[in-house]
């Protein structure tokens, strides 16, 4: 059992619980074999499940803001958690080449505060609104002391399933499965955490800044530490529907959420056993690097727990990368070439003069 | 503001959370109209949504399980919980019309334990099979601090989002709007309390029998009082689909879950402005009664806080009904004609020698 002891989690363990969730999972897939909600075992190593329902491939994600919510009830701000809870689940299911059409979100609450839940509400559905998304129900179930959190107001968590569709011009979902030595990996930059690497994040400003750490200001950044770690996800599903409109369908697509770009770029790159070699990476924003000075921990660790300013990367052709970068640059999202796929199963990743390898596997 | 004393939940606050929650959902259908994701306004009584896809109706619905993962926690049987919670959301869909195909889960815990996942993953694919669903993914998340319960062990909330698809024969959902003066209501047993109810619940039984009234036996029943409050939930879909698919297609149907059969059939009922005699209802189960003698509260009250028996009410044409009960019990479910559709907006239902009217506004 390997605990790491920097976010407190025990990551074997849950390694192992989501082992035994999907048997079970798996099992149930007997049940509409060859009929309406068919289950495609394609997308095994992905966050979106394939379903067939009238010959339609449809994809279906779950998915929850985490302990980020605790940053709302710091701050008090809670207008923009909903970008977060969009970003979750749509940029799951665009990760596999869905266009997301329709989110479901469930509340569940200690206690009910109107004036939380309407900003709540309003941030959920401004950020469809900028995916794209028509929010299709939904459910707010009071459990009392089953619900804790931060401070005095009401505390929630927050999660979410999202649907879709194959965006336009695709006949299958993207699995990472046409990636090839050669490919361009081209970064959508991120200004924030998204919705991972809180446990470490928080631990590390307790420590050096105490209980109150949200309060104290981030000299690199300007804003509060509060502020900073609130900083809304970027939602880049429509520019994943963008390229593929234009022909530009990525060959494969990470998400950075959990486990940084070791993790998910490694899940895209495992289908073929392949490397890559990001020697052109954005900077991490600057809160985020002086929480990486605080942190004084190895950028092995670093890499790994956070996403150092990268929403997504999207692997293409070579000759398609400075097209895609144009195209996201026009749409607004901070875009560049960053890398290249390898043949060795080794993610390489230049931070600053270092570089740090992580074994694909 | 009335407060639901018996509860404990503030009723009217939670209706107007409900209401601020759909008046934002509600904003955000423009952004799929007249393509895949267009969301209907069909269903707005109703707790499935009705979504196009590729000309496709589907039905998508969110609900947990609620307080009711207290039991568990105070019974230590975890294997019967998927059963509640494929009922949430499957018999949801299934009180539209539609077969459920697919459900997600997301569970959030404070801290892991492999036995208490494994069990509840295996309930969780028992009910899916059970009920002809296949899973299609999900979510563990580790909250810490943010999920609480009752004593020492794992403390969780479960809850889950389904998908399916119009059950076989129908073209349209079942809505309420083909019922009328005359018509059968066929009611569906149930042995348990489903998952709503439990704040009450566990309220009466903590002022009568102390705080650790699960280990009491029930007088009425043998069981303890955690056994017979833990009585997993029946699941209603594939009768639904059996009777759609040989030609029985009911007008409306409730789904019997918070509120009772004052709220969920008067949902169905107020589309027209009907109401009905439900003259002969299943009769509770003893533990329920048990539990409604524990309460001394007036029967109106105690038909809005559990079912009484019921799992379902179906609405069927009257020349229909005996073929309606003779099917479900060929299938296993307790079934019997339980009373009329009226054209008067009002439910009465008889309580022994009483009668309940409950206006349906």
């Amino acid at each position: 059992m390997t605990t790491d002891r920097r976010s407190g989690l025990d990551l074997d363990l849950g390694g192992r619980c989501s082992a035994i969730a999907y048997g079970w999972t798996r099992r149930t897939f007997a049940a509409r074999e060859g009929r309406d909600g068919a289950v495609s075992t394609r997308l095994n190593a992905s966050f979106s499940s394939l379903v067939e329902l009238g010959g339609r491939q449809v994809g279906i994600t779950s998915d929850g803001v985490g302990t980020k919510v605790e940053l709302a009830e710091r701050t008090g701000a809670y207008g923009t958690l909903g970008y977060d809870l969009v970003a979750m689940v749509a940029d799951d299911l665009a990760a596999n080449g869905f266009e997301p059409t329709n989110l479901t979100n469930i509340l569940d609450v200690d206690r009910l505060d109107e004036r939380v839940v309407d900003e709540l509400m309003r941030g959920l559905a401004q950020a469809a609104g900028a995916a794209g998304i028509a929010l299709a129900g939904g459910e707010i179930a009071e459990l009392g002391a089953r619900v804790g959190g931060w401070g005095e107001g009401m505390h929630f968590n927050w999660c979410a399933t999202a649907i879709g569709v194959l965006a336009p011009g695709l006949t299958r979902p993207i699995d990472g499965s046409s990636c090839a030595p050669g490919d361009a990996v081209v970064a959508i930059g991120e200004k924030g955490l998204r919705s991972n690497g809180f446990s470490w994040a928080r631990m590390v400003l307790a420590a050096t800044l105490g209980e109150r750490w949200h309060e104290s200001r981030c000299a690199a950044d300007g804003r509060t530490w509060g502020e900073a770690l609130l900083t809304p996800s970027i939602v880049c599903c429509p520019l994943v529907t963008a390229l593929a409109a234009k022909g530009l369908v990525p060959h494969g697509i990470a998400h950075v959420t959990g486990g940084g770009i070791p993790d998910k770029l490694g899940r895209v790159l495992k289908v073929h056993g392949l490397g890559a070699r990001i020697d052109r990476p954005f900077s991490a924003p600057p809160f985020m690097a002086e929480l990486q000075r605080l942190a004084r921990a190895p950028a092995s660790q670093v890499w790994r727990q956070w996403n150092m300013g990268h929403a997504m990367l999207l692997v293409v052709g070579a000759e398609d990368a400075s097209r895609v970068v144009s195209l996201a640059e026009g749409a607004g999202f901070g875009a560049q070439v960053a890398g290249t796929i390898e043949a060795e199963p080794v993610i390489r990743i230049r931070d600053g003069q270092e570089e740090v390898a992580f074994p694909v596997r």
